[in-house]
């Protein structure tokens, strides 16, 4: 069977709900008026893979066998590429890239380059980002490389950001939440942030650009917006 | 790795706001307080199986080869039992079957099961149900063994259906839609039938329960129903 575009693996389940909202997403901007219009998504939600904090902390086991036995999976279903929608997980990208062929969007390049291409360039970025995230310092190092100062969540900010996240895993994404990861947002903003990217994928379930003033830079569609380009491109 | 459910491989795509609206049914059902209490899915959302009700017309390549190789591409990546959330391409089951060992979980049986269960006993049951549907005799073979008569869209009425399933596939999912297949609806009323079943994944993205006096099944629900208990099931 030929079809009009690649097939895309998702390594998802990290969270199941950020998933889902990428999925939304990309269906949203597809901008399909039939089936046939959309491309071809085959996504593992997998809510096993082991602890992407613990596991940067050295606090639990790897989470990089269970994503590299998802990434041969999804090619042996018939992946031609390969996306990730969780920030935290490309910590053990190289484990992917070992177990597959396919190539690997990764979510914090196209959020990055995104932030060069469409931002006025900012001097210092905030991450709303896990712990796991930074200690790995997937962004610290993008970043570094286009001459942008990451400004990371620390102390009780940090704290409060995990405990939000736990709470949007947990299904509640209503007003109480959203106000305290916009405290988290502004808490970037007064260490002098001069745009946020929202580098984890939980975050758009309850904050999006109307909720701030500043430029928000949402890594999801970030993602979305690569993959239906790489899965349409010849 | 030891996971606490079966994976489920779903068999998607037709069209993808039906696959997309399966998925967030099956994560609110859950009940999930943490990543791990949801069950792990394997979605092929394919938008590119050939049109079934074409193929059951004989006006159009079968459906069937398209997807049984998405049944064995999803045994390859680790699915455990088979979920189709397309009333419709259940006319290619046969198909299916003879490609994978695994279990697949009949959304027209589990359907008519939850009819029987849940609803006082009709007579005369409404089906909205494409034209495809109908013709390959889905639900009309289900409900005959369980002693109800189907009553099915005919002439103006389902030229309205597959008029406005059309354009629920393209993204109109508005009052305009909603109050169309509402009149589908009645006019199935109108002919006798004591309750709707929502036999068309799509039909649940524009009518609810809210919106008729009468009892309504969705099929998609029922199917979500059957799918965490399987996956659950020791």
């Amino acid at each position: 069977m030929s079809e009009p575009s690649k097939t895309v693996g998702v390594l998802g389940g990290m969270g199941p709900a950020a998933t889902l909202d990428f999925f939304q997403r990309v269906l949203a901007a597809s901008n399909a008026s039939r089936d046939s219009e959309h491309v071809r998504l085959i996504i593992d939600c997998n809510p096993f893979v082991p602890d992407r904090n613990a596991a940067v902390a050295g606090a639990g086991p790897s989470s990089g066998p269970a994503l590299a036995d998802m990434a041969r999976g999804l090619e042996r279903a018939g992946a031609e590429l390969l996306v990730m929608p969780c920030n935290t997980a490309h910590a053990f990208l190289d484990d992917i890239r070992a177990a597959t062929r396919l190539p690997v969007i990764s979510i914090i390049d196209v959020t990055v380059s995104a932030l060069v291409a469409n931002i006025k360039q900012p001097r210092r970025a905030g991450v709303l980002a896990t712990t796991g995230c930074v200690d790995a310092g997937l962004y610290q190092n993008a970043l570094d490389r286009v001459g942008v100062t990451p400004v990371a969540p620390t102390g009780a900010a940090r704290e409060l950001f995990m405990a939000v996240l736990k709470r949007i895993k947990a299904g509640e994404v209503g007003d109480a939440t959203k106000s305290d990861m916009l405290r988290v947002a502004r808490a970037l903003l007064d260490a002098g942030a001069e745009a946020i990217i929202a580098g984890c994928t939980e975050v758009p379930l309850v904050l999006d650009q109307a909720d701030l003033e500043e430029p928000l830079l949402n890594s999801t569609d970030c993602l979305v917006e690569a993959t239906i380009t790489a899965a349409r491109a010849s």
